[in-house]
């Protein structure tokens, strides 16, 4: 009998330099250093490419171990996506673009060229043969999970199967979930017995293959794993065992053993994806269902499909759309192209029990190279453009203004607003927010055990852990989107703190509601306007009421001008809040805020007196917008948006945006409401924080 | 509020004449005939093409009042795939071209092009987006259940959605399940209640799409339908109703609303799609966990995936994988293309409660016309050729030997079987048999009641029907597939009938097992050589046997010679049979066959008395093929291979082949045994049945 041991190494673009090393330090190095000494054990291994070339620059010793074990034919080398993305979220062409571009890096490092390639995330539609069958690939690996989605059941795979589309045909593997669940958590004996129950009913072969991670980066893993000893006595065990369990390469089990037969597979990834891809209340339903049913009846439960991430998050969509749109324009310049593939890198694009999308640094990163992308496509943009466009493919038109320093997106479908502006010289989206939302897990955060640690003998998916005691008091959801230019009526009575828990009802019907948009372009200035004529709800009549805001974007500033125009037949005076939201990258250091003249810092909370100017200061993103008002607001308010969700080692509290709104009290009994303002946005030198 | 209705009529390619006469008097004709008597009702209307074609040509009045409802604006015109493909089982191009055909047709006929799409069997795939978009679709329908599968609830589908697929933008209407149950079969109190159910929750749009057949064609149907009244109290109720809810089009929606959001769908097709699907043991299982679960959790179940079709059935795969080789070579020629297209016809390839893939007149079209393209390729192919390759992508190479007669293929991997033989000049294959299977719904055999007619108000899917009493009596399934020189090795003591049954165990482990085939060229002869090194299974003791058959192909014959040497050690005499298997196009009228000079009906069963020579007439398909032997059998067995399956009207019994086995007694005492036969193909004029 044959095992199959595949390990996948990945961190993604735009990740910390601390983090790299610390994931080195107690995974990626332990392993191979323990591995060397067991000559009879042999892998499979992958490395994503902003990996790997962060090893090969800082750790040309360690790379020179991993060719050793490679002459010595105890590695195989698999490919993959350089930037590791999810094949189905691309245009063909930058799938067997990047995979081309990871395996030339292998075969000029390790000297052939890999025949086989870890598919990100597992995530597998039905056009993927035709994408790596482009690339040269002839293998790859999924899990047991796709497999029964179509049908088939846990006998039918010790082996590997044959898949084609349109033609072009790929060997595919099934990874086994116990085995997932398994290793390194489990005991020996348990693992022992399961190979021993595949060989006793004549399976040839076991494949395990998932994330590098486990073995020392997980939480209590480096403890278990190295320190009291699973690695070691399990590659024991195997070089013990060698007599009826040999370990062998994907290559060399494909060269001797014949394919079970033809499968075709759907869209699936592991059963947990499936869980995390749905809405969230059916996302816990499911995740329930999952553990109550049978296993027999389990293979008929399906999960979400990978592409709702998408539309469950929208600033996901938004990253999508662009990239998709930067894209098509990069065909033919190859360091713009390079610059898209990096912000192709997976991790942003969903959530699942990893940070991913809520961790503002890696969206940051994702902006940073579509923008970086942009300026390679058109460096010396002096026009200043106004357009409509469906960027994000929900049917209905975008309105884009851009000039020389600015591109800035709005969305009049949903109440008009702001929701990308992107710096150009230092490449920064600073509207890159987050929306805080209910997710099927933070009902488990009061039962949660702060500052808990595991002894490294549960998988991620069993462990329930928290950073820090409180945090159901953080849990609070958004009903629009956070982004600026956000116009809420409100009566008078609403406070900063019911604003802050969104528990509170507006009157107005603005926000989240459509404007209807037109562009009009002029040599040295465009602008939008933006008009809803809505309603100030009261004992259920709606008295009407309009807001008008035109956007002025000029050639030659990195500003946007800002005329709000409200009109209605209101007869009692009502507040008028205009919300913007900065995505700083942390809050800390010398970042701070100004209102007036008072220096505050980014996670200040509260209502502060009335000024004319608020100034924002982070030397980080190397970026310092500020808001200018006319006619001088009744008072500003601010909190930082906090998200709670999960990571690695448990809930934690993320910092996503500051939001900040001047509000005036508006009395239209005397006549329309006129409100100018203007949103500037300087750089201070180059940015250069995220190269 | 409003209602899209949409209908969608279809005639597979190689439908006999006299369905479509009867579809066109019970269901296309009484359908329009009433609506335009109904000038407030508007539909939304799809024909596929080999019928509209029909009705074309045969029907000129009809299409004459379309144009005239159309005109009206009573209806819209919806176009598809030309022959009505699974567009995901095929190239792009090839979908696109089918797209474009089909809305060229149209064009010509109601005047302006088709904007949105029927999507056959509502097959979805994520690339679908890119083939309609290339085709220059805006807008298709599919159901409820694709949008429940990705977490959305029945409360979000009172519109539609936007989707894409790389940057391909396409709109898309979610048909309800509850209108597909609900029309034309019960009372309109209850669609009433529905619908106003809709507008109550503030729903915009209810869209019904379903097959124009179930309005006329299905049984119990034209009584309750027409003569019953159902459809004229339904556009009456329309009509009346017409203040609160408006029949609209497509288009005309589209024109004047907007999408709900971005979605993107996985592989999906309607519920029941997904049931069959699946292997029939979980078929059976998810149909009653369909019905068991509550509606909530309802939505957690998916069933299986399409292309599993091709998995279950191999038959189903061959027709497949010899469309994808034919139709890369016909690109650039457009008579060969159009035969491809032909041959795309979805309805061969897959079985549900209808007969598709069970239906030898349907599996015979499609390999007409795969054939005919062949022949238009290469029309004047004058050598002998023999080869191998992996034609079935199970990772195998199969043999494949040609001359300008014949076409002929064999499966080393499963008993070196011959599965497909082409006669040329007729364009058929005479292997294209059907294996008995066992299926989900043949359980339900016992309790479906014969010849009891269902009064219209139930719909297929709730009706247990049979066709004729006694049909477990044929429930038997065979263990291997339904080919040709399929090498059985026998006890003495095995009967006709229980090889009839298949309720016997073979010593020999010769069927479904691997040969090892190579081929050898020749100018005016080519051959292929498969041996397998097998035994004779006795008292758990494998005693070494091996068969070796050599095919030969003459250059300038229609017939295989083949040479049987069959050596071993084994010590007592033993039966040796070599199945074939032909497909006749039904069994009665003139056809007939002989063994020996005993004239037989092509379903006679049993045991005949030694012979050299069995000849097949069938002058339906214009063939007579032959086995002649140079060495006499013991006896000539026979049977035809009759499966039971489900059609519109109930169970029925399908012949599917005719079974004949020359049996040896083979004693290998006195040295190795050889045998020699030939199979000659001879046609009778030219082929024009199908035409």
């Amino acid at each position: 009998m044959n095992l199959i041991f595949c390990i996948h190494n990945h961190q993604p673009v735009g990740n910390m330099d601390f983090i790299l090393e610390e994931a080195y330090e107690r995974a990626y190095m332990p392993f191979f250093e323990m591995l060397k000494d067991f000559k009879d054990v042999t892998i499979n291994l992958h490395f994503s490419g902003f990996l790997f070339s962060w090893l090969l620059e800082n750790k040309p010793d360690y790379v020179a171990l991993l060719k050793t074990l490679k002459e010595r034919g105890q590695v195989e080398i698999v490919t993959g996506g350089m930037y590791e993305p999810i094949l189905s979220l691309l245009p063909q062409e930058d799938g067997t673009g990047q995979i081309r571009m990871h395996a030339d890096l292998m075969e000029e490092v390790f000297g052939d060229r890999p025949q086989g390639l870890w598919l990100a995330e597992r995530v597998y539609e039905p056009h993927i043969p035709l994408v790596l069958g482009k690339a040269g690939i002839s293998y790859t690996l999924v899990d047991d999970n796709h497999f029964k989605a179509v049908g088939l059941t846990e006998d039918d795979l010790y082996g590997y199967f044959t898949t084609e589309h349109e033609g072009h045909r790929l060997s595919i593997f099934p990874g086994l979930e116990f085995l997932r669940y398994a290793i390194p958590f489990k005991p020996l004996e348990v693992i022992d017995g399961y190979l021993r129950g595949i060989e006793k009913k004549e399976g040839d072969l076991a494949v395990f293959g998932d994330d590098g991670e486990k073995f020392g980066l997980w939480p209590g893993t480096y403890r278990s794993v190295y320190e009291e000893g699973w690695l070691r006595a399990f590659f024991s065990y195997l070089t013990e065992n060698k007599d009826w369990l040999k370990t062998i390469t994907f290559s060399e089990y494909l060269s001797n053993k014949p394919a079970k037969g033809l499968v075709y597979l759907d869209c699936q990834s592991y059963k947990e994806m499936g869980e995390w891809a749905l809405p969230p209340s059916l996302s816990k339903e499911y995740g329930a269902c999952v553990s109550e049913t049978g296993s027999e009846k389990r293979n008929l439960l399906k999960g979400g499909y990978f592409k709702h991430f998408l539309v469950k998050y929208p600033e996901s969509n938004d990253m999508h759309k662009k990239m998709l749109s930067v894209t098509k324009k990069a065909d033919r310049n190859g360091e713009a192209k390079r610059d898209v593939f990096m912000a192709q890198c997976n991790d942003s694009y969903w959530h699942g029990v990893f940070g991913g999308l809520y961790l503002p640094h890696l969206r940051a990163s994702v902006y940073e190279h579509l923008i970086e992308a942009e300026k390679r496509l058109d460096p010396e943009k002096a026009f200043v453009t106004a357009s409509m466009k469906d960027i994000n493919m929900d049917g209905e038109d975008e309105a884009i203004l851009s000039n020389k320093a600015l591109k800035a997106y709005f969305l009049p479908r949903e109440g008009g607003v702001l929701y990308e502006l992107d710096h150009k010289q230092t490449s920064t989206n600073i509207m890159a927010t987050l929306t805080r939302r209910y997710e099927g897990y933070h009902d488990k955060i009061k039962v949660a055990s702060v500052g808990g640690a595991t002894d490294g003998t549960k998988t991620i998916h069993d462990v329930v852990l928290a950073k820090e005691a409180g945090l159901d008091r953080y849990l609070y959801y958004d009903w629009y989107r956070r982004a600026s230019l956000i116009d809420h009526v409100m009566t008078q009575d609403v406070t900063w703190d019911v604003f802050y828990r969104s528990a509170y009802v507006e009157p107005g019907d603005f926000v989240k509601e459509r404007y209807v948009a037109g562009v009009r372009n002029g040599k040295k200035s465009v602008n939008l306007s933006m008009k809803r004529q809505g309603h100030f709800w009261k004992d259920g009549q709606g008295i009407p009421l309009s807001i008008e805001k035109t956007v002025r974007l000029d050639a030659e500033e990195s500003a946007l001008y800002v005329d709000y125009l409200v009109e209605g037949e209101i007869r009692e005076p009502f507040l008028l809040g205009v919300e913007f939201n900065f995505s700083f990258l942390g809050t800390g250091g010398e970042r701070y805020m100004e209102i007036g003249f008072e220096k505050l810092p980014l996670t200040v909370k509260g209502i502060f007196r009335s000024s004319r100017r608020v100034f924002f200061h982070d030397p980080y993103q190397r970026i310092e917008p500020a808001i200018e008002l006319d006619d001088e607001p009744l008072s500003i308010w601010t909190f930082p948006v906090e998200v709670v969700s999960l990571s690695e080692t448990g809930f934690e509290r993320n910092y996503q945006s500051t939001m900040c709104m001047p509000i005036w009290k508006v009395d239209l009994t005397d006549g329309s409401k006129s409100i100018r303002m203007k949103l500037h946005v300087n750089g201070i030198g180059s940015n250069n924080h995220l190269q």
